[in-house]
């Protein structure tokens, strides 16, 4: 009962757009899901895009519309008069028609504002519109089923009838009291296995779990995880229920999260996709590179101020270590930041400043220890001079203590100035730990050896 | 309406403990969500756990079960006898119950089975236990109101009003038929909207989207969150019914996904936590950081076959660049294998290998010519040859070619073969980069200093 799309699909449709056999298109498009048609449409080329989007009837384009690519979307719209997509938006429920209509210019918004039919449902997104996109209000939707409490279920259930004629789906119902401020929901259980006198206060369900509208939408995600909730309501300041959010938009907020981190833990500085343009590529990769080459440059410049140790026979192999002290004290760093950040993004950072301080010199103390052990053993393999290779390890042990502390205490401290603390891993804390080590690495070396 | 657990609500637990003051406990724990008692007790010590535990009711305490860390669930587990874990599997709905037996020893198992009262429950419970746990029947619960097409809607209302009284949450309403195949669903809407003579022939929705039980859960998250879905109908083999998944429990698998892929690429081989003991972190850290060591060993020989050039004055300075590039190396394979691990992930890898090949070489030509401008303005800065500072951005630029394509290809050809692309990213794209950075700049290096 799911679909698959395969090259065959698109080089059926691209055969039958170019015969212009609509009907056949109409066809074969009627039993799909409105989402494997928004695929179908991202793989075409524009001018197919739009003639199949043109076939069909505004019911199922507005719900394409919602899945489609940003850019290919953006094309779309282009091609509509104001008229035209209002048509779209008023097939949509109000959060999908205010995420679209925040797209456009401000001049075409009015336009397509002024066009929407149903004036409570163009009430209702422009409400909408006045939220930040990324708190609970700019991703709640406004169609709800509220009942008063002081109905009696019949009541209820003819309300209901009512309101339920034009809301697509669904979700909970809610009871509210005459201030319109919430008060509990009502069980489609209850509904079901309750008479039809009952009032509804005796059997409401007044334990209800509720965001604000200016909460933070990746703490609206992380209270419908925590709560295992399908759909959670918004209230105002004053607690009147104004909306609510449905747990597939939280879904897209948790991944996109979960990506961003990613992302910047790979030292991506921009949401880059496998098959976005070359030049949005570069743009994405670039920057941290550059990052990443100034301080390697840094590195090169310590280095120079070390180079008369190329001419002692002996120590000479230290500059042959260089690679393996910035590796590690990257990949040191890049470990410890990413437990913080994930730490942080699941919100379970506790306990003290100095206890992290010593867990974390505790555990690079066991594996600085550890990895020292295989370059003495390398270091007899080549038949380095054991006070040698007692230098690099030492050294070692105690870039991995910085780099840890490093990867460790920076993201804290950014969380702390409420800057993302993922913009710590990755690149930036490598290159910070290259310099810091190389640094750490020939200063300790020439205390050892003693040149 | 939230709860939000402080220092102080800690505190005020362990002195109510300390004192026996159960009454009072009892009070405060009463208003709460089980998962925020969960969150309480997985911040108490084990005997203030499980004095707490012990003082709720089983249907309070099979609900926090569900939401604990795995390791005080165990301990709890080992404290109850097995009549009293049956008491809280009776309580809890068969998904969550199956998970919770599924990790007993095959004796426990057993026993806590033979104890369960309803027996429809048990029966359910056993048949979950067969599934692998990640596939759609490994998640799946078999709570579900099934309605036969045949009915009409006054018997199918009868039937559901039965059928509720007996699970929890109700989802959504399926029809089948006397073979029990899945055929529909019926919307809240409908019923809401119908007159109760209407057969559920002519209103069900035949338009429905099911997941086959031996589908993998991250296959079922992907549907899930293609088609916006909270709940997804699980058929069998024959297209028969037999279970419904849930969004919440799929959030959970999306987020278990996104931080395993994140983790690898942060060089860490296990699910490690902030907080977990120092053993557990040094096993997480050490296996990478290990062969990442064994990696820039093997740089370490590279470079001793190159020692000559440290004789050369002008030549010298070529050390200087390993660190930067075999950072270069690192982070360019690390963003390249991120883009593709991604994409993988959300399956919008498409078009050819060839046109990808052509891409990747593209955007590491541009990147490449870019960062070799700043190395010649440093090369100038600090006075060094011209002809050496070329050789540098010619190595750099081939490093940043084969590195983007190790990064590239590498998770493209381990998911052909199957094998999870994660694990081409992270310390071990970085360590395999930094040995044939290595190797390609010295030699590129020689050829074009000719020494």
């Amino acid at each position: 009962m799911q679909f698959e799309i395969t090259k065959n699909t698109i080089t059926d449709i691209k055969e039958l757009i170019s015969s212009n056999n609509n009907a056949a298109i109409s066809l074969m498009l009627k039993e799909l899901h409105y989402a494997d048609i928004a695929e179908i449409l991202d793989e075409l080329n524009f001018d197919d895009a739009i003639y199949i989007f043109k076939l069909l009837d505004s019911e199922k384009t507005s719900d394409i519309l919602t899945e489609l690519d940003d850019d290919i979307r953006d094309k779309i719209l282009q091609e509509l008069s104001p008229k035209e997509i209002a048509e779209e938006i008023d097939e949509l429920e109000t959060d999908d028609a205010a995420d679209i209509i925040a797209d456009l210019s401000e001049e075409q918004k009015e336009k397509v504002i002024a066009h929407i039919e149903d004036v409570e449902h163009a009430k209702d997104i422009v409400d909408l519109l006045r939220y930040d996109e990324d708190t609970a209000g700019g991703i709640m939707g406004k169609e709800l089923i509220k009942v008063y409490e002081d109905w009696s279920m019949f009541t209820c259930i003819r309300e209901m009838r009512k309101q339920a004629e034009s809301i697509d789906k669904v979700h909970t119902v809610y009871v509210i009291d005459n201030d319109e401020i919430l008060k509990g929901r009502l069980s489609l259980k209850s509904m079901l296995t309750t008479s039809t006198k009952t009032p509804i206060k005796e059997i409401y369900n007044d334990f209800i779990i509720s965001v604000k509208v200016d909460d933070k939408d990746e703490d609206v995600a992380q209270v419908m995880q925590k709560y295992d909730l399908v759909v959670v309501p918004v209230v105002d300041e004053m607690g009147r229920l104004v909306g609510k959010i449905t747990i597939d938009d939280v879904v897209d907020i948790i991944k996109e999260e979960a990506d961003k981190d990613y992302q910047m833990a790979a030292g991506l500085s921009e949401d880059v996709e496998a098959d976005d343009t070359i030049p949005q590529l570069v743009r994405g990769r670039l920057p941290w590179l550059v990052l990443g080459l100034l301080g390697s440059l840094g590195a090169v410049t310590i280095m120079q101020n070390f180079q008369d140790i190329m001419a002692n026979p002996q120590y000479k192999a230290l500059f042959f270590f260089t690679p393996l002290i910035a590796a590690v004290a990257g990949n040191v760093g890049v470990q410890s930041s990413a437990i913080i950040v994930q730490g942080l993004a699941n919100n379970n950072i506790k306990g003290s400043i100095w206890k992290r301080l010593l867990k974390e010199v505790s555990i690079s103390l066991i594996n600085g220890i550890l990895l020292s052990i295989l370059i003495i053993i390398f270091g007899e393999i080549v038949h380095y001079d054991f006070i040698f290779t007692l230098a690099v390890s030492v050294s070692l042990i105690s870039v991995i203590i910085i780099a840890s502390l490093i990867g460790t205490f920076v993201p804290l401290i950014l969380d702390k100035r409420n800057i993302d603390p993922a913009l710590a891993t990755g690149p930036f804390i490598t290159t910070s730990n290259d310099i810091f080590g190389i640094l750490i690495f020939f200063n300790i070396a020439k205390f050892i050896l003693g040149f």
